[in-house]
């Protein structure tokens, strides 16, 4: 099999390529395992992790705005993307012509790629919660309206809504997945609104302060790396008649307020982590996150067999097995 | 105010343009009425309409799906437009690329150059309910998730997210309508699965044989070319407050019976009429309307003021006032 991954340089991307070729298979269009043959590493950026070393490897950096550029990464007999290749929201709002550019009109790029193969490849494209917006209910459930309320929710939403029609039309064979905020990124703070929900964590399990804007009570529907590179392949796999004609899958998240995730860290690394929190409220951040969802209701994924983190502490475990080390020695 | 219609040489474009004349003027922005100094009629093929007379008319034909050509039809001055120019469902499903160039494409050619005026022009845009499908509520409500199971309804959904963005981004002020089926269409009939609907009132009236391929207990929501009109114009003038952020709007519609209309019809032009509906059911035809929205029950668009029919006595009536002397004039 050949499969791409976009957006390969980022650190769900690289976590997904070192994923796959431990793996060694997928499950293919036919239900059967087969081994990848090629893994193509795209991303805007050059891809530096050691995984380029293997022989199964290609990196290609290229432009998704750019059609020729998309039809040049993506092999005439590919049979699967991984489509993470994204402008996140905080930067989709504040360059809407950027985000339209990778977001929506990136997407369609990849989409008239894929349906010009003639293969039906298969497509894991990762959307988001933040398509949800505006009036809310309490539990957001696979039925609930997306309506939402920034450039990046609209630009996910709309390519939804291709990706299932590319798919109904037999073009491609796609799945679209709504992510939830992801607990315990590794590396350093970004421009998104939630970073601080990896900051608080992360940092004080390197000895350094990290700055929480909201209050204690603010509930959040996490996910983490780990669980959500299981829930890419699990989604790619998934035989495409258990999905119909609708191919959008609103993931599981784990609700916890901002005080269970610094409970959860004195639990597990002690009280002088926890003192390395600095509160300090910041109304603009606390407005930005209170219109978000705080609870995710999905029958759909839990029936597809995609799973959720068992507790906070899980999570950070996770984060202290998978990332501990190389974030020390990133520090250094 | 310069206005205007794209799709103007179609049925609604065309008496959206008398109406306007003859009303004179419209609510704009500053929520005062003023005066229409302009109207262009923008359509892919030439208007022929006595419209085209007024010196306040500008005719203009050009391609939807061609950046330049929708540059040069939308004045650099423009107040407002009524963005009708649309590939039907029944088109766009067997032309997938057309269906994608005018419906997606298109309506994103108007947003940039409506943009690009930095007048923040209001837009009232014309999507459907074809862009419900699937596993339905009984009623379709304001909250009813859209979930479209056919090309037309994918791209109508896909360009209300980026209407209600560019509203959002204060590029735009734009509205989007979901019209139900549109009933009694003058003319003849069109390839859309509906058109029964239309034909079995419109035919018998001037004397023709008309096909019902659906069942009698079939229920279709529909709303007369008078009645969506007047919606087009209440929208428009609608204050951007009254909306907020988010721009769509579910139209009522009034839910009968093909029974009912048949009954509607001998009422209306005695049984001579309704003797010449011949009852010819196709399973095709009738499994495409079963997967249809039966009942709308919208709350927000009451509230904006925006009506439907009363009965089908009054939608037929309607027509008989509007167009049965032009549609008889056209069959001689």
């Amino acid at each position: 099999m050949k499969i791409v991954i976009t957006g390969a340089a980022g650190f769900l991307g690289k976590r997904l390529a070192k994923t796959l070729l431990a793996k060694g298979t997928l499950v293919g269009r036919d239900g059967k395992e087969q081994p990848i043959s090629q893994l193509v590493l795209f991303d805007a950026v050059d891809y530096t992790g050691p995984e380029s070393e293997d022989p199964r490897v290609s990196v290609v950096s290229g432009d998704i705005t750019d059609k020729t550029s998309v039809e040049r990464m993506i092999p005439h007999d590919v049979d699967g993307v991984f489509h993470l290749a994204a402008v996140v929201s905080a930067a989709a709002e504040a360059d809407f012509d950027l985000g339209m550019a990778v977001n929506l009109h990136g997407v369609m790029h990849l989409l008239e790629r894929l349906r010009a193969t003639g293969r039906k490849p298969k497509l894991m494209f990762t959307s988001s919660i933040a398509t949800y917006g505006g009036a809310m209910p309490p539990e957001i459930r696979d039925d609930t309206p997306q309506t939402p309320q920034n450039s990046y929710g609209i630009q996910k939403a709309a390519s939804e809504l291709l990706v299932s029609d590319y798919s109904r039309k037999g073009f491609i064979d796609g799945r679209s997945l709504r992510l939830p905020t992801i607990v315990v990124r590794p590396g350093r703070p970004n421009k998104a609104a939630s970073t601080f929900a990896s900051s608080i964590i992360r940092e004080p399990l390197t000895g350094r302060e990290a700055v929480c804007p909201v209050s204690p009570d603010t509930v959040m529907p996490i996910m983490s790396p780990r669980r959500v590179i299981e829930a890419f392949v699990k989604a790619f796999e998934i035989d495409a008649g258990q999905l119909g004609s609708w191919r959008s899958i609103l993931l599981p998240g784990l609700s916890v307020t901002v005080e269970e995730m610094a409970a959860s860290l004195e639990r597990v690394a002690g009280r002088h982590a926890v003192d390395l929190i600095r509160w300090a409220p910041d109304p603009d951040i606390q407005k930005i996150v209170a219109g978000w969802p705080t609870r995710l209701a999905p029958q759909r994924a839990l029936k597809l067999g995609i799973e959720t983190d068992g507790s906070m502490d899980e999570v950070i475990q996770a984060f202290i097995e998978d990332d501990l080390e190389a974030q020390k020695a990133g520090m250094a």
